[in-house]
């Protein structure tokens, strides 16, 4: 008989876009057109502190180390109409014609209901669904499925032993408390993989600690498989300018 | 001994075609261009209709969030001629000099004979044959195999065993009846996965929500492997002029 | 101790050639050199059906459906020289001057001695090695491998239990006698599969017919692996002209 | 129950990146773009080696053998953010619009605490979170992970044997003290993989005879999981001229 | 406990290096360039020969079939950095500015001490170590593995038995004396397979055949992994300039 499913509250729907920049062709530019790209993806930035201050969603800026991309975003929107619109204005920018697609992933902001004490009404649980994305100094993403094959099958496990190793995984999480923020989205029906994870620390070495460490959870050591990985350093508004002068 | 193998009643054939918008080039053209591009897709998309009208075949034109694509067509046609003709003169047209091959998906609406009950004389039965697709908010596509791989092998498993499992899946379909439209699509022979499946929903999170609660069904837990995912929000003919104003 | 190996007969080499036409640097070529181009085409396909005229070959061509590839060659020539030759002399040509590389495959008309009974000198046996391909409707290409992992090793199996299943596998296959044509290629040692297979028919509908049917025998169901499909409708010379016209 | 994580002591981090030089463009060039281009590069490497001197970093400069890359760097900083900056220095520089990105791989420099011993205050182990990195002639990358699948699940593996397994492949490393030189980066969370593994050889032979040995020990027959390899020569900054002349 | 290693005689290093035509720009040069590009070719291509006469290395060049590539080169040298030096030389050359890097593979001919009785001072051993290529009509190229799975772990595999199975299995290569000449060169610690496996023929169809009947070895059926084939026919000096004429 079929493992009794587990239901879900959902919040923000979520776009990661990663970028890489053409420095060739933005270095051929002339300054001008550099400067009005600039000034036009400032301006939608300054759009997007707005939405952030109105509380109707939420984004962060970050640079991805070593050639994967180099700018990734994280947008938080309360339909997923609002994120093409952003994801369309986007690219119809300026400062789009000197970026090339690097990665993306669609999902929404989610919490199992394993436990089954979350209220949608509870202030505390909208807390987690309608986020305002920490700016903290370094950002990790990276896309996960639960296994199912052979006797690793998470899909065939009993509801309460799937509650118990989420618990348990739980509590690894909890020990970084302060040290790193983490933000689970779910992809089922909209990505390629079942979740997305994303993580913000101060400390860029606490991501590696805790992800290592939860890998030897039960659920993740038996259970998880994972996709890419990106991790990058903030990037402020003040800094665009430094750091597109050439 | 093989497992008996199941007969199918097949309908339109579709074509799943997604494509991403070259926006610099598009910006790059002069408005003259663009005016005649838009108007030439227009023009594609006003015989469309008008096939859809006389009620040989149907169409359907979405939003990619992410960067996977920006536009999903689907389409459907009585011979596989019929969809090679539209997709060249679509790839003839104006506009496709600014579109990039995302991705494309080849299959025929089928109506598996597991319970054995389905004529394709039924009115019923033909009606979801050759189907007018429905015009909701937001769509998913993917592609999905039955396992073959050791003890989880779909094609070795008894008729009868497969039956009983589709029929214990289809009762969680049920549950969405009037919130999620699903289109079954089968395409062993004709592209790289079996199956293709295409949802309707005015919600989006309700693309999730059963596609996440389905996973849990024994045939999917056990047997189901999934390819890509795309998901996309409604793109009307009257919003083109909008979305493609640069 | 090591499993027997099959002997095999083999004839004329096969080239599966698949290409993308870049239909926007068609558009802007002049009409003179588009001309030019067809010209050249047509008369590089008369050249091979006057080699087909002579029993020295044979070639088809299709239109493949969806974004894979938009033509479909297989090429059958006495020699892998000969394929290189007609591969190169078809690159040296204005038209391949406007076609991306899409797909290839490199095998040789391939017969299994797992009955022992045919002879290289049977008329019979002739006309499968050195065969004139079809002109049908609809064509279908994929590669293939047989499994060999755990429990399912088609190599580690008996001589004479691969002899029944593919003697079962074949009773599938006559019953589509008329309605399919098929071609298998071996190219182990020339090609990344084992072998590909070619199949023709009048009705494209009965292509995913035999392939789901046939997922169901034992062979299949244990031991098949498969690569990409490409599935398409046959282009005739005189349909050329219309089919480039812009 | 969960096995026993490890925990471990980090050093610098680490970022590698292959770059392959796009000689058409390059020989495109002026005499004097190109002289530009490389005085500034070797600017850079002085910078660089300025850091390596003050003991705030080190790096090396590899050519690669075959089509992979055409140049290997390793970079060691305290920071994530000093990678970024140097990486996009090197992004910005004149010499970098004649390479394309080939590969890179993020990961800090880490010991296993399996045995326990390892103080970060003792000057031996300092030395090996902080090193200078050797100039030997050859250098060979790649990344790595432990398995987790079915019996084979190293995170599942009880500490103590764990510990052994290690202890008994570093026995094999010792056997090419002053042979080969090892360096191990963790980059679970930082990147696709969970190690990176970076070797120095005078005679690349031993290269392939140190892996090919290790492969041999139970945690590496049983657990290790292997990615892409690059191997190449050493390129001394004044070696770059005669590279570099067309 | 481990498995006993083997231990290795290792010859010259070896660059199989396969490149792709863009006719296209072929054509578009000029024919004082394309004379030039062509002329400069031979010259390294003679270069390579008096290398070869003075015993100091050896080379083949092969057309290869369907669109993999169209050139396949196989470079011994004794050491790795002249690998890399007729490789950034060939790279620099006019002929290189109209070929497309299509694969390439980083090895060293070696020879497995499994019976324990060749020395390399034998100038039987020595002439398999550092072999002129054969220059036969037909060559193939593929990497390969031996599996690390389950069961089926050949580095898990006793010594003895390792040495029976290869022992076996070098039984079937013997059946083609004269017909097919083989080189194993070993690829751990230098590229992504663990061994390349080059095959010359006089009749192509004989690679086919060795292949196939070896895939029924022990030793293959259990434990081979196959990467991508290349297969080609042999393109002399004197045949460059019907080759390349346009």
């Amino acid at each position: 008989m079929a493992a009794e499913a587990v239901t879900t509250i959902d919040g923000w729907y979520a776009l990661h876009d990663m970028r890489t920049i053409d420095w060739t062709s933005w270095k051929k530019a002339s300054a001008d057109e550099r400067q009005e790209a600039i000034n036009e993806f400032k301006s939608l930035l300054t759009k997007w502190e707005e939405t952030e201050a109105a509380e109707k969603g939420s984004h962060v800026l970050y640079q991805v180390v070593g050639q994967k991309a180099d700018l990734m975003f994280m947008f938080l929107r309360p339909t997923m109409n609002e994120l093409t619109d952003l994801e369309t204005a986007f690219n119809k920018s300026k400062f789009a014609e000197f970026l090339l697609p690097a990665y993306s992933y669609v999902s929404v902001i989610e919490m199992s209901q394993y436990s089954g004490t979350n209220s949608p009404e509870d202030p505390k649980v909208r807390e987690r669904l309608y986020p305002i994305l920490p700016k903290w100094e370094h950002m990790c993403f990276y896309p996960m499925n639960k296994r199912r094959s052979g006797n690793e099958n998470w899909y065939a496990l009993d509801f309460k032993e799937r509650a118990r190793l989420m618990y348990e995984h739980s509590k690894t999480g909890r020990q970084y408390a302060g040290v790193i923020k983490q933000f689970i989205t779910g992809s089922i029906g909209f990505d390629d993989w079942e979740w997305g994870v994303t993580l913000f620390a101060h400390d860029a070495l606490q991501l590696k600690k805790l992800v290592y460490q939860m890998r030897f959870d039960d659920v993740t050591a038996l259970y998880g498989e994972f996709g890419e990985f990106f991790v990058g350093n903030r990037l402020t508004k003040d800094a665009i300018d430094t750091y597109l002068s050439v």
